[in-house]
């Protein structure tokens, strides 16, 4: 590995998230202190961080990049990226592209980190379309979702190009020999499904993909298959639905539980076993999303990531650096074309 | 109103469901010992039929209507309605085609429903595509989502009108008073979502409705809108996902009972509220889906529905057939129509 015993250099976009900057220098002292063998650079504000940094007794691994503007949550991505040339997410960006850094993490504007990440990175040959790829927490095994979110209109070949991308992450990084990959659509049969559904269906049924057919929302929950692929709108309709599920379920729960005395004392005997369901279920313990298909690792953190999910998001970043996820797609595309 | 004090006939298919005809029979015996003004035709196998009722001692508002031919759950559909002539979807469907029927429950193949129903009662004048309408249970409020599977592949104007159709059936059977819409998508601003959502929002936003913007699945179960708009692969999408969720965190919670004697302790202490919790957010007591944008009144009840749900669905129909959804969608098409 490419990485073994090198340093592995990480920018982190300070700025970006709902909890930032306070949370991101959290979570990234907490990883600069636990993880061996990174170098965290905070990309941000000066003022800002320079403050916090000292007030929270940092590390020596954490440095800071000064980028003075912020894309804020709600802005139009191709626009800002554009406009906001020193903002942390184009300034980060630029670290990797000049190599010095070999990722990027960052809680900010999805859309902006996906534009610049294309525009500023640029593609991997042979990738048309970049998807983020997301750990879906369930009971019986984590799975791989993907697109949720970056290539909202798919044609066929994308949705082919992500199961490729979705195997070649969960190979190598992942260590899952031979996943199985299954399209999500509304039905189990073959022609269940809207056109784009179908035609990639063909695609992947030609392939030498292990390819499983169609899956339904339900079947991600249940581990049917270990990537489940999808053009990115439905994937992060999906996403953020059973986001929210988690969480109406858990407050619903919670108000069972103080309904009355018995109730609250049943909640006592059982708070260990819902804790632990909880934490199972819980997108803060898998660190983030990449974003696969561009010319670098980027990890997208969810917008209202805490400390412990930025740094279970660098601790993934420096994984995907060491695991070296790039070449891995670069090569899984390459045999392709060799075969044709 | 028209049926008023007018007998409701109901055609229900007998053989469609996982749990047909034992099921589907006892549900409809339920309903016509509880429901008043309603007259039930079960349409299926004679011999089966037949030989169910005198078991289940069935009172005389309930005949058969013999149907020999069964559409099975995972045919084609377009083929299956075509060539089996003499099924009961087909047959149930004629019943309220030739006005021996005022409305049609099927728990069976939902392709060959939606088929059938626009293939023979045709298709309300100036709606181009059905859709299928159903009350999301959320811990706030009923939502009314379209469409969860009629028509996988929209145009903006399909969307336009799943939406008029909507506020028709929200307004006119479940009485409230101008309802709110959203079209689900994948963030709240304006120019988030894929192609179909974007040009969708601009015919939605020059409508006279309540328009509140774009949804995300999240609002869905937080009541944000008393409506929510997408096209059909997306909305199936996220009802099966929902279903799943729901059954994954109960059936997590009973596991996480079982743990221990505590647990169980807690459990039997939790019980209670639990159920209710469970009722709540069940779909079966819905009583299933409605198919709007064709002439006739179609209820759609889940595949694995029980007596419960479908005692519920020919409750549910026989109160659209009151509230005459059908002119009600109608009048909202015409009135467009007059002050353009």
């Amino acid at each position: 590995m490419a990485f073994g015993d090198k340093m592995v250099r990480i920018a982190v976009d300070a700025m970006g998230g709902d909890y930032a900057p306070e949370e991101i220098v959290k979570g990234a002292i907490l990883a600069a202190k636990e993880e061996t063998g990174v170098e965290l650079t905070l990309v941000g504000r000066l003022d800002i961080l320079e403050d916090k940094l000292t007030g929270f007794d940092a590390p020596g691994n954490i440095t800071i990049e000064a980028a003075p503007e912020v894309i804020e949550m709600g802005e139009n991505p191709s626009w800002a990226v554009r406009a906001k040339k020193n903002s942390s997410i184009v300034v980060g960006m630029k670290l990797v592209q000049e190599k010095k850094g070999d990722a990027i993490v960052s809680a900010g504007n999805t859309g902006a980190v996906v534009g610049a990440a294309f525009l500023i990175l640029g593609r991997i040959k042979g990738i048309s379309k970049p998807a983020i790829a997301t750990i879906i927490p369930t009971p019986s095994k984590p799975v791989l979702l993907l697109d949720v979110g970056a290539t909202t209109d798919c044609k066929p070949q994308n949705i082919f190009q992500f199961a490729k991308m979705g195997q070649a992450y969960l190979t190598n990084v992942l260590r899952i020999e031979n996943p199985s990959i299954g399209i999500l659509s509304i039905g189990e049969e073959r022609g269940k499904g809207n056109e784009l559904v179908q035609e990639a269906y063909g695609l992947l049924e030609k392939s030498k993909l292990k390819f499983i057919g169609n899956v339904e929302g339900r079947d991600i929950l249940f581990g049917k298959a270990d990537i489940v692929v999808c053009d990115g709108f439905t994937g992060n309709v999906a996403l953020k639905l059973m986001e929210g599920m988690a969480e109406m379920f858990f407050s619903k729960v919670k108000s069972t539980i103080t309904e009355s005395f018995a109730s609250r004392l049943g909640g006592l005997l059982l708070a260990p076993g819902l804790k632990k369901l909880k934490r199972k279920l819980d997108y803060q313990e898998y660190g983030g999303a990449q974003l696969l298909g561009i010319n670098g690792v980027c990890i997208i953190s969810h917008g209202s990531s805490k400390a412990k999910a930025i740094k279970n998001s660098i601790r993934l970043a420096a994984d995907t650096v060491r695991k070296d996820v790039v070449l891995a797609i670069k090569e899984s595309i390459e045999n392709d074309r060799e075969r044709e």
